[in-house]
């Protein structure tokens, strides 16, 4: 990877209202990108104006589908500086999707850089609002022009940037779920490890019946058995039961989330029982009815913490934590956008101040 | 969807050498293009000159990889017209995918017709030697900007042309073939029964594996029991074992093949029964040992008929027919090609022609 250039952009656009934000909506003045050619590797890294890119229709990504992406954020700490929260995390996941997907690995220090000046050239984007942030999207695609089923010999890494609010419009409140028992996510032996673009179109249908029912999201089983609980939409996903946590175990079908593992260093550091196992809907739902299930909520760095009201199994509905937000959920809230804004301590060096 | 318009490309492409065409290299002077709006439906269809593709880089297949694809061929006939093989059959199943991926469906007729003025024009195109044809890509692709995880609401759907020759370097000689028994292409419940690029980026690993031990492709296993056979490389297979022919069911997760059900009512037209059903890849194996499995072959539009010549499973390789193409195979060959390019009579009335 040979030296950053910059190419700023002549006309900045006008800022959105920070009180409506939604999510991944705007994007920012700027753009990093950057080329791979087989023989040459990664080169011309390249902060550019954000604008459309130009693909082959007949660029492989299109046909085959070998991408991969990562979801982060920046934010504006209490002192006016700019931090990025545990962005080693997501890099070197980045390369672990990459390496499922066949994909170069991309050198995560020279990346993390190239995201620093991008922020920093951006930085009057990122929004000061309650739950907002600047949300950083890393991505590769495959441009290569061919139809042959086979990994690509070129790829385009971009980074966008995108100032959010809350990914869901309710905020925090606690969100209904559906258990999801004909359509399957992921399975053991696939791609559900890697965070690749065809896990996620794989649960659209689903997802939309599930909103047709009036419900959020869908809670996700394994492919194999159709019992064990692996995530909730594109979340980790937790349970208080009778006084201690748990949350699937990474059987190679569950993405290795960073707000799962900050959740689970947490949860430990004050004293909680965290158990990372196999958990059946069956059980879950055996423990709601004896009164044990004290919590649930998903994880995940778009909406961090999202509590779960309502559970449907079949035809039985149940309600967790009276259909309020649990007290460890809300503490874990807003302890992790406390570490991430600056407000709190920062006892686990997670806050990377890049300006 | 409104008149087709044909914009003319002012310089036509020098042609490449029919000999050395490979397969998906070389795409034509012109491509189909229309776009879809919510609450507009399809809209604006158009042949264009062959170019690039303008999308923003928050466009939602880049991220969430909503795509459906179709593959299907057009040939110079004998007498020097031009057909296609069984199009109704790729646009049926080019909106059963749709379908299973939230894409709004699109109307098959008017689909044929701008496919077939798309070939008219570039007729010139179609290659005329042993073995080639005129590979017909036509995809959709979700192109709103923005980083949700739903169901887009804008989508452009394009038919790109490419001249092909044969799929394998090799022509139609038997591949050897690996049985994989860690990665999974797809799982009951999945996308495995629609033409979609998540299913194609989750085998990429494992093809090139199998390529890095000496293999052509890889024999997919079911995801549940890594037991029964579901499909070789991205083609759908047949053994055939004591005079009888047998094909993986159609489970869910296995594409239903325009090749596989010409293959089936070949073979009953003439006389040999074919039995749709699971198969383990230890039955297989075990008839092999016994002398049982005279022929195996995969089959697709791509390839038309690729016959097996060794198989692989853990420690034990096998061949198959001698590592000979099989009879059966052959005659599969020549029967499809045959009636593709109008050699042979057309009993079923699969060749549509349109110039």
């Amino acid at each position: 990877m040979n030296k950053l250039t910059i190419v700023k952009a002549e006309n900045l656009k006008a800022k959105p209202d920070s009180d409506h934000l939604g999510f991944g909506q705007y994007f920012t003045d700027h753009m990093l990108v950057m080329d791979y050619t087989e023989g040459k590797g990664w080169h011309d890294p390249s902060i550019v104006p954000y604008g459309p890119i130009a693909l082959d229709p007949s660029a492989m990504v299109f046909h085959y589908g070998q991408e991969v992406f990562e979801g982060m954020k920046a934010y504006k700490t209490a002192e006016g500086q700019f931090s990025l929260f545990r962005p080693d995390m997501n890099l070197k996941r980045l390369n672990i999707s990459c390496e499922r997907m066949s994909i170069p690995q991309v050198d995560p220090e020279l990346l993390l850089d190239g995201i620093t000046q991008l922020v920093s050239l951006d930085k009057d984007w990122i929004p000061e609002g309650e739950d907002t942030s600047l949300y950083i999207r890393p991505f590769i695609i495959a441009t290569e022009p061919c139809l042959g089923v086979r990994a690509a010999k070129q790829y385009k890494l971009l980074v966008i940037l995108s100032p959010v609010g809350s990914y869901y419009p309710e905020g925090i409140h606690p969100v209904s779920i559906f258990v999801e028992d004909e359509y399957v996510r992921a399975v053991r032996g696939g791609t559900g490890m890697a965070k690749t673009s065809g896990n996620y179109a794989s649960g659209i249908r689903a997802q939309e019946i599930a909103k047709l029912e009036g419900f959020s999201q869908v809670l996700w089983l394994d492919g194999v058995e159709k019992k064990y609980i692996e995530e909730v939409g594109s979340m980790n996903v937790f349970f208080k039961i009778g006084g201690e946590v748990i949350t699937p175990e990474l059987s190679g079908s569950i993405l290795a989330g960073v707000t799962r593992d900050s959740v689970m260093t947490l949860l430990r550091s004050w004293g909680i029982q965290v158990i990372e196992r196999k958990i059946s809907v069956a059980e879950l739902f055996e423990a709601a009815r004896e009164g044990k299930l004290e919590e649930a909520f998903g994880t995940g760095t778009a909406a961090v913490i999202s509590p779960i009201g309502t559970m449907k199994w079949g035809e039985e509905q149940i309600a967790v934590a009276g259909g309020q937000t649990g007290e460890i959920s809300k503490k874990l809230y807003d302890s992790i956008t406390g570490i991430q804004k600056g407000v709190l301590e920062d006892p686990f060096g997670w806050r990377n101040i890049i300006v």
